[in-house]
């Protein structure tokens, strides 16, 4: 059922004992977000504790720090910016059909939850839990803006995305004068590459491809890359948007190789192509302009597969 | 004279025939503010120009599209963003004395003009000039929000850089609310690469070199690596960032060639390494995070001088 920001806040009032889950390969917004309400129920004197299925990167290690661990058994669980239970991963199995209350800023969001709170016209999941912190009626601290700070800013590019609204500026502007490290939240999340994630990006362009008069640029981003490269997981975030860089590119396309025969592809497009249309085709999804799936096969296949996809959606758009 | 806000709004308010000049190498802030501020002027019912030493990228065309170039003899002569009369270029000859008013944000502003508003804590000259158009009694109109947002989104880095701050952020969502095509902005000024941009980079960072431990990394961009990749000037915007993005470094060096044997150099830095205190050690200057120079020479003594000098820095400062 959806629920409306005010009864969020009165489920959460009543809530104790509160396990907090993230959605897999978690981002700033999902760990900002949780990590973030997690404090504040802590602070309103409640057990609380976050969970995800993967390991957490360090470099959002100062979104956790000082956090108290606190040992309970969860009798009420709580996702944030998880738009399906499948998203849940391994967790799914012990808590998918267990989720009182989701918080979301996804309009995909599939209401797998008793109750959701989803507003699409956030920016980020950090939004509402900025609003959500709020109405619990305590103010935001420096820690807690620093969670938020990081969800807003990764899920916006740093305000560059046209997710942004003049509500997330003045949240930011709020986060900021709180005394947040925001230079060093920015330089870490969009301004830091290591020499492996230098070494993958230079393969992975040197062999970008181009199809559809060149609105269409695909990157691969094969195991070897990886190898050569000793390029971690971590440090692959945001190479997704590359493709679509590129001066008239409308649908950029990466294929990362997982496993001998098996892509993930991200899709990142212009208007008037949806990449969430264009992942559906494949039992993907996520929003209209960033958006994923998964395809088996060979990368040639796989490749062709997506291009002739995109390219069937872009002549029925007449682009 | 350096004078206040009120006062600097009392002269524009007096002015008539205004010229507005930019600074050489023309920016976001400097073509944004000087539009903005000539469309203010325009309204008022004054005749107003902006003239710059270089011709304008199209990139910024939607900042200048549909003003009203009028033809008069300047009476009154403004500069926006322009920190040294030097900056002027070939303007400097005719109107470098002749500065009546000068608003600007960099702290080492020389004040070359009779009166110079300076407020070192804004990020972009256009922060002050949406005071100034505010307080003008004029209402921010989407044309000119759209001028004043790119000064600030650029000279921020979206708002990513430390000098953004809740001001700006608050700014940004006023100018939001007039309707502004931040998106498009955005797509321009930050993620869209040309292919021959795509090519220098390839070239340029496949050639970094690192010294001191790994914190210096220079690159270079020759004469050549433009003549391959056929990229035009206004193509190269910002990939002075790169070296400073690499985890671990300090000091991030692009030598650009400028004829046989001369290089113009940008620095960026992170703390505690002063960029322009660097740069100053060869007549060069800007801001502590960001600031160029030029040095004459090989590409490799002029590397060599570069690199001396900020190892120096660094070891008097520990680092």
């Amino acid at each position: 059922m959806i629920i409306d920001l005010n009864t969020a806040v009165s489920r959460l009032q009543s809530f104790d004992d509160v396990l907090i889950l993230m959605h897999h390969s978690p981002d700033g917004d999902t760990i900002g977000g949780s990590f973030a309400l997690c404090r504040a129920l802590q602070r309103l004197g409640r057990r609380a504790a976050v969970m995800c299925d993967d390991e957490l990167s360090d470099k959002y290690s100062y979104i956790y720090k000082g956090i108290e661990r606190q040992q309970f058994t969860p009798r009420h669980i709580v996702a944030v910016d998880v738009a399906d239970a499948k998203l849940l991963g391994s967790l799914r199995g012990l808590y998918g059909d267990r989720v009182e209350l989701c918080i979301d800023h996804h309009a995909t969001n599939t209401q797998y939850a008793a109750e959701t709170y989803v507003d699409p016209s956030a920016a980020a999941a950090c939004e509402s839990v900025y609003e959500i912190i709020r109405a619990l009626g305590l103010e935001v601290d420096c820690d807690t803006a620093n969670a938020l700070y990081t969800g807003i800013a990764t899920d916006t590019g740093c305000f560059k995305f046209t997710n942004t609204t003049p509500k997330t500026h003045r949240i930011a502007a709020e986060l900021f004068e709180t005394g947040i490290n925001y230079g060093e939240i920015n330089r870490i999340m969009f301004d830091t590459k290591s020499k492996s994630r230098l070494a993958v990006e230079q393969m992975a362009l040197g062999g970008m491809e181009f199809y559809h008069k060149d609105t269409i640029a695909a990157v691969a981003i094969t195991a070897d890359m990886i190898k050569t490269s000793r390029a971690r997981e971590c440090e692959l975030d945001g190479i997704t948007s590359l493709p679509r860089m590129i001066e008239g590119v409308i649908v950029g396309i990466t294929l990362r190789q997982r496993g001998e025969d098996t892509y993930k592809i991200s899709v990142r497009t212009h208007a008037p192509v949806s990449a969430c249309a264009l992942c559906a085709a494949f039992d993907g999804g996520g929003h209209e302009r960033a958006a994923g799936c998964e395809i088996s096969g060979s990368l040639p296949e796989v490749k062709a597969a997506i291009v002739a996809r995109a390219e069937e959606m872009m002549n029925a758009l007449g682009v």
